[in-house]
């Protein structure tokens, strides 16, 4: 256990040296290496260092700005497999869940490769007689970006690729529970050309966070948490002056209509609720089935569907998915059904304590499986983060819409159907950001924008995509007459019409 | 004074009765009228009355919705002068002034008909085999408008046509100085044919604000007004859950280059300064003059010019400009005079206590020059909102651009000269968010954004224009895959890649 | 018969009186009145007016060319009565449709209206170091355009309102069968602000079009009429330096699926086959069933439906249809179902020859549905342009979507389902420009753009909406540096990267 | 001589046989190898290999299009030097300008991988009650290019990236002059993982032109070359049903002056003028000086600093620039000279029959300098494509402005000035698509748009940037409706309105 995660500021790496914490391998349950918690003066020097490099970088032509971000994509493929094996030793996902985290990330890379385009400002000519006007997106300065366990190498790369290529530097503070990938993949960016300073990363817990949320120096916060803190960064970065947007958490249905393709959705139901262990904001917890005989059928196939899951260890690709992220996360999963038990659901399908031969320490849960849940439990009420799917039972497609629209969270969504009017009808009214027509997990693609509605997002933009660009910049319009040198003009007291 | 100016809460009128205030004639500095105070009750009425009326606003077609503003900009020009003659009654505006401001307030309606335009979404074919992906900017509900005295029809027209072509349902919380042309425009919009609840207007005073601000059922607030009070306007929103955009106060400073048409910049700059009687967010309040030649020259012209111009009574269009808004304010500008010849400044042209024969008791100040003013001086740091012009000298065109990006203000600024690369150097680094070149005031077109940097204004997105679309709707991301009837997909338990 | 319908040229009012043509009202079948045709030498003048207005309506603010918009939009719809009367009369379409096409005018004057935003250019920052770029879409100059007789009011407001307002200047040579009502909307844009020679109106023939076509002054043509017209205008005005889109013929097909709402699509194909008696290019004249089942039922339901409807005179609006333009064609529509007939077709409902009392002289043909055409017919391979609808019957979608895509025509095209994935896949394949999902005229609205593919239009860009202002428009690049007056730079003979 | 360059197609190296070609080093006058000429059916069997590949890569999703560009890219870099060597050996430009022109083309790859941005549509929900509508942008299908010999490496990348990612597939004919960097980089993109077929190359004459022209296989054309030819080729291929966009000709004039910083503008002149023998469609060939000042001024300066400039071999890096490429273009060059000198220019420098130790029979032309040319002269009317730079002397910046206005050709132009006014009245004015202030090369990056103006482009669409999405592809708008399973529609007659 000498191996201690530091910090990346300024170009070189470092150990702050007050503070740390043990990082675990949640397969075996057992501490691997420390992490480096950084202190408030080291954050407030990773800040320093960010307003310094800030000048040079808005100064440098955006093309030139994505040709880095262009060798940090080949960067990326190039050591995607260490990057997997990193994240499944401390986040516990199999290699193949890895790398398709691994690859959304890099998608948000290519997209900041387009920076010349998307920076665009609108221009006008004769505004009025012989006057200009055009608008302009300039980079705000110092960044942050607070980052979940839950994706270590894509969440982070939602954030920083999209601030840095808009002109922007930035200092990142990901999550103390898997930090190695994160720390990784950013000195990958540093080795792709990033001038010194451009990108910093500290590790670190509150004392870290509350510096970046009140230091002056940093113009604006990117958050992905939980909705009590995303709620506190929110209103904490704007209390002191910042732009901010703030992801939080979700509880995400799917409606399974009659019509459905009924083993479509148990395919996709499955990979949605299950994958990654749950541990997803995306991830799909609520089947709310409409009408019995499909909640019936649904609720049976399911079952046999579920039988073959395999629980354990990340590095054995034949698994299904890994443990959850902590001991105390695993107690808390397993007591969301116990809970649901106690109120009377059926657990079809338990994943409590499952054995998992040579892992006996790990954090486990396997897959689960809840029916005749209702919209009064505390089960479906609050996000359970947790490899456990509940089916809800409703009368018509309007009771089951309202289950959503009734919920705190309006993250992602989804219906099964093969028709196009319930399909429309739904996407339309559905009080959700993100919404899937037989898309179990409706993350858009990186050229659109990740954002939920309700109190899973607190801010006017969302995250990456073209929101993203609104977000790191500025707009700035300028207004321009060239006076002809042989006129003089009257005096106007009136306001300019 | 049995006038009383009420409330229009779902399509009519209405008098809250509890309590009122006095409502002035400031060319004479009599009452005039009474303003209803709308209480808390009354404010929730009109909240509900948006609300009910929303969900078939919503579902209005976006061109259908821009058929009402197609109307309403009609409306408008048929009675444009009644309307300008209510502002320059309560206001004070000498009538071209307020034709300017009403032609403003106008092209942000026809803005507003472009909605169908303006509310495009994004649509993408094949983000993955068979699956498509869209993104659709969806109304918010109901949202505020909280506006200021100094432009009672420009403001809020800044504000609602857009809110409400984008299909959300408004609450209007104008003014209390000066509300009757602020409602009239707003009877118009109802004439115009626009639904009952879509538009509300609510007199008041901070018991309504504060309604506004805490009230669930809103889902938005857009501000202008003073500094503090809009950083308490948005963090009080935020805290609130809404989405909020406050625009404050502003010290703007125009450099006068040794190489400016100084004819020209003489000219420009009085209209900036004392049109209105600078009671203008976008007043061009400091002239800085690089080199002492340029400064002596640009004096002693700003001087001769000022020597014809007058201060009036608003119904009489040879008045350069009107009176200050009350008493009191008429007293604060005067302070800020005195307060500047008290650090030693030289008043070149004193506009305290003008004559104005037949208006004795109204709040006039006169035209106002003062040269050597400091940065350090109490009268340079804050806004005098004041026909008031002060003159700071600086020794180079860095120097006068260091003081304007220290400035705790950032709305609009300008710079006088003939040279290209002066105009590209400042229009590039200086820190504010409206830039003019040769043009005093350079407050975007209607189809640009409104916004200023710094404590100028808080929140993501500017004023009118393409960014009010964005700040007025949701993102909405939609993903659609039809699965093939006859195909049966395998389960995947990767994130999508 | 005294009236002569002239010509406007440079705002004002002429006849050239060297040749005219009789005006009928098909509804008697009796010349009402004449047409003024221009000679070449009229023609050249009307370029030449156009020619004299560019330079300064090009540098008129596009703000202000939309205020004309504005003002037209209010005209025409003061005017639409007696807009529609004059449609009637010359044309022969019912008010009720006559209004349709009128209101589908306007609703491009409003796109209009939104030029400001339209027009704007991209504007980048630092293409180099200290070098920026943009581009912007200037007009062309003097713009022509040729039009049919089907659409008199709507086809030269697909045209002339982006043109204009783009900054270019127009001569329109509308069809010489139905020219008042062009003319007269004309007239009001004159009387809306237009300055003299900025819209100019040319009735007249071949040798009208042959100058519009040849003069070196005119730099684009918008045509819209049958394919091998619009083959030749578009050849011949390319073959002479300008810019051209010509639309041509059409023969739009609607697939019926067996999961069809099957009143629905009687009701909808009811309306598209037969309104204006077919003489649009968007007419729906062929249905092809899917499965004999389906065949059966939608014959035997459209044979129903066809019962009540009434072909009759424009003025009495009980009558669905009125008369085609000329005896001409009548007798050509006739020939079409003669010649189905003579295939082997069954005629289920025929409309030959119809008995409208008191308009004997009328040109009329009653609604007439065939029912077993096949591929290989005339009648099925050439546009018949009358109240005409063939069934086809085919066995499979495939088979149904490979008779669109093999026709000669790409216009318009439809399903009828509730599939969703029936919906997505038709829409991806078809080759057509404009698909309608359960809707069988998709003529798109006024904000997307017209066009379609195949021969049904010859051209890079389409008709009307964002395709318009690039027609109208061409880009300019411009690249912009301000040395530093300090500097200097070495010499670099390698192309600049 | 054994070496003989081939063709590309589907994925394979083959040799037609038929009729071959010799390829020169200009440099040396040495014929060094031979390139293969495709008979027509070689060329029908690239287009049947590019029909073949089409359903494919169109249903191939964008961001898995673009992929390919991102490894092309990398693979372009990594062969840099080579390309540059194969460039130089056949075109005989030194290899820093070979490294310019393959860097311009790279950017054209990096713009295409912004792909799945660049390939959105347009999405309105609600134009109509329940009614969405849509547009998407589709490929074309078969594309050809022809392209020039100037830009071996860059021309062709103008083309075939865009084409191919927008979804066609491509068949290229480039120059036989010097076709092996452009076939090079050919296999290059096929070694990126291009599926077989969706790139070909067919090295050819006027019979492998004419091919592409006339096969109505081929849906889209795009050239570069000369006015005739282009001409030619944009209305044959009208002719035959195609979109085409065919660059030609150009005459770049640069005005400088009086308040231009002159040694600034004299080094740009250099570059620009003589930089790659002054074989671009770019180069600027005629300076006017506005006052005999300026040009007195300006002659003498550059008659000093082309003291220096070194014309000889390609791969000596020290030299300024190469030979022309071929003997009878040589002579052509010389020709201009000799009838400027026999139309009594000045000949300042002259550049005639140059000493190239070593390389005797090399295709050299050195820097030539030409003064007092006036606007009757052939040499200046017409375009030399040589190392000549022949000044024009004008009284006023109106005078300069005309003549550029009334040349055959608007390519690109130039100002050199402080002046802001001069600059923006010039911007605006001039009849030129691609404008520099200060910047003699106006070239547009990548994500911008390339075209001239008057007859130095035939189409309506620029080449590369954005314009190349809408040449690459045609506008399909869909319009969908879901009826409600409950509810029936009457019948309307009417046009939708």
């Amino acid at each position: 256990m000498t191996n201690t995660v530091g910090q990346l500021i300024n170009g070189e790496m470092m150990i702050d040296g007050s503070r740390s914490q043990d990082v675990y391998n949640p397969s075996t349950g057992a501490a691997t290496k420390q992490v480096d918690l950084a202190c408030a003066g080291t954050v407030e020097q990773a800040i320093a260092a960010a307003e310094a490099a800030f000048p040079t970088w808005r100064n440098t032509p955006p093309a030139r700005r994505a040709a880095v971000m262009f060798r940090f994509k080949q960067l990326l493929e190039d050591n995607a497999d260490k990057i997997c094996e990193m994240i499944g030793e401390e986040h516990g996902k199999i290699a193949h869940d890895a790398m398709g985290e691994l690859q959304r990330g890099i998608e948000n890379v290519e997209y900041a490769c387009g920076a010349p385009e998307l920076l665009k400002g609108e221009h006008s000519r004769n505004v009025g007689p012989g006057i200009d006007s055009w608008s302009e997106f300039q980079p705000l300065g110092v960044v942050a970006g607070i980052t979940p366990f839950n994706f270590p190498a894509m969440v982070p790369l939602w954030m920083y690729p999209m601030a840095i290529v808009c002109g922007n530097t930035f200092v990142l503070k990901p999550s103390e529970r898997d930090p190695s990938s994160t720390l990784y993949i950013a000195q990958l960016l540093q080795e792709a050309g990033l001038p010194n300073g451009v990108i910093n990363v500290v590790n670190g817990d509150k004392e870290a966070v509350d510096v970046l949320l009140t230091d002056e120096r940093v113009k604006a916060v990117s958050f992905v948490g939980s909705t009590p803190i995303a709620e506190y960064i929110y209103s904490t970065a704007n209390a002191n002056g910042k732009r901010c947007q703030a992801l939080g958490g979700a509880k995400n249905h799917a409606i399974v209509m009659p019509d459905a393709d009924m083993d479509n959705a148990v395919n996709q139901l499955l990979g949605a609720a299950f994958g990654s262990s749950g541990e997803r904001c995306m991830a799909l917890s609520v089947a709310v089935a409409v009408g019995d005989e499909a909640a019936d059928t649904l609720v049976a196939k399911l079952q046999e569907a579920m039988g073959p899951l395999k629980v354990g260890e990340f590095s054995n690709r034949d698994n299904d998915f890994g443990p959850v992220i902590t001991r105390a996360h695993q107690q808390k999963v397993n007591g969301y059904i116990d809970s649901a038990e106690a109120d009377g659901c059926k657990i079809v399908v338990d994943g409590r304590n499952p054995q998992v031969e040579g892992y006996e320490e790990g954090f486990f849960v396997g897959a689960t499986l809840i029916d005749n849940v209702t919209t009064q439990m505390k089960s479906y009420q609050e996000e359970i983060f947790g490899p456990v799917l509940q089916v809800v039972r409703a009368n018509s497609m309007e009771e089951a819409m309202q289950m959503i629209n009734d919920h705190e969270y309006g993250n992602g969504t989804c219906i099964f159907t093969r028709d196009g009017e319930a399909a429309r009808y739904f996407s339309d009214n559905i009080q959700v950001g993100m919404v899937g027509i037989n898309v179990p997990l409706p993350v858009p693609v990186s050229y659109h924008s990740f954002g939920g509605w309700k109190r899973s997002l607190f801010g006017d933009l969302h995250a990456y995509g073209p929101d993203a660009v609104r977000f790191y910049t500025k707009r700035k319009t300028i207004t321009q007459r060239w006076p002809s040198s042989g006129v003089r003009e009257g005096v106007s007291f009136a306001f300019p019409s």
